[in-house]
C-alpha cells in the first residue's frame, strides 16, 4: 500500500487535472489503465494513487518517484508517449506541481 | 504512518495554497503547528501531510478525514478558526477539494 513517510524524501508528483464532469471516468480509467500497462514498471516509479473529485471536476494522480531523475526519464521514454498524449486531449487544464513531503500526522 | 487505501472510503481532502515563495516555510510551519495543536485531535481526523513545493510556490495539505461530515464539524469548531484566519492571511490563493481515492499501484 502507498504510504506517506517525510523520512524517505521522495519526489512526490501532484497533478490536478481539470476535466468536463462528463469525461471524468474516462479521466480516471485513462490514469489507473497508464499506470498499470507503464508507468508502475518504470525504474524509479514508486506508486501512483487517482483521486477523482465529489463534484467530477477534477482528477489528482498523487504519484511518487525515487528522484527527479526518474521522473524525467519516464517522460522521456516513448512507452509514455501516449500517456501524456491522452492528457493533453483530455484535459481542460493540468498543473503537475513537484513537491516533498516535509510533515505527516495521524489522529492523536 | 499514513497510507493511502482506496478501500478505506474516507475522505482525502487535497488543499494547494498559493503563497509568496518567501513566505513558504512559514506557511508551511503553520499548518505543521495548526495539525499538531488542534486538527489531530478531532473526531474524524485520520491524517494530514504537509508537501512543500520544490520551486516554493505552492503549501499543499493531502488531509484524510473519516467523512464530510467530520470535515464539516471541524469547519465549525471554535478552535479551528484561527487556522482558517492564518490561511487567509497568507495564501495568495487556496483550492481545496473534496476527493476519493479510485486505485492505487505500487512498482510491479
Amino acid at each position: 500500500m502507498a504510504s506517506i513517510d517525510p523520512s524517505r524524501k521522495l519526489l512526490t508528483l501532484i497533478n490536478v487535472v481539470e476535466v468536463d464532469p462528463d469525461k471524468c471516468d474516462e479521466v480516471v480509467k485513462m490514469f489507473v489503465d497508464a499506470t498499470a500497462a507503464v508507468m508502475s514498471g518504470l525504474d524509479g516509479f514508486v506508486s501512483s494513487s487517482i483521486h477523482r473529485s465529489l463534484d467530477g471536476t477534477r482528477v489528482i494522480n498523487y504519484a511518487q518517484w525515487e528522484s527527479e531523475a526518474a521522473l524525467e526519464a519516464a517522460r522521456n521514454n516513448p512507452d509514455t508517449h501516449i500517456y501524456y498524449e491522452q492528457m493533453d486531449a483530455y484535459a481542460k487544464s493540468y498543473n503537475p506541481m513537484l513537491t516533498t513531503v516535509i510533515d505527516s500526522q495521524l489522529h492523536k
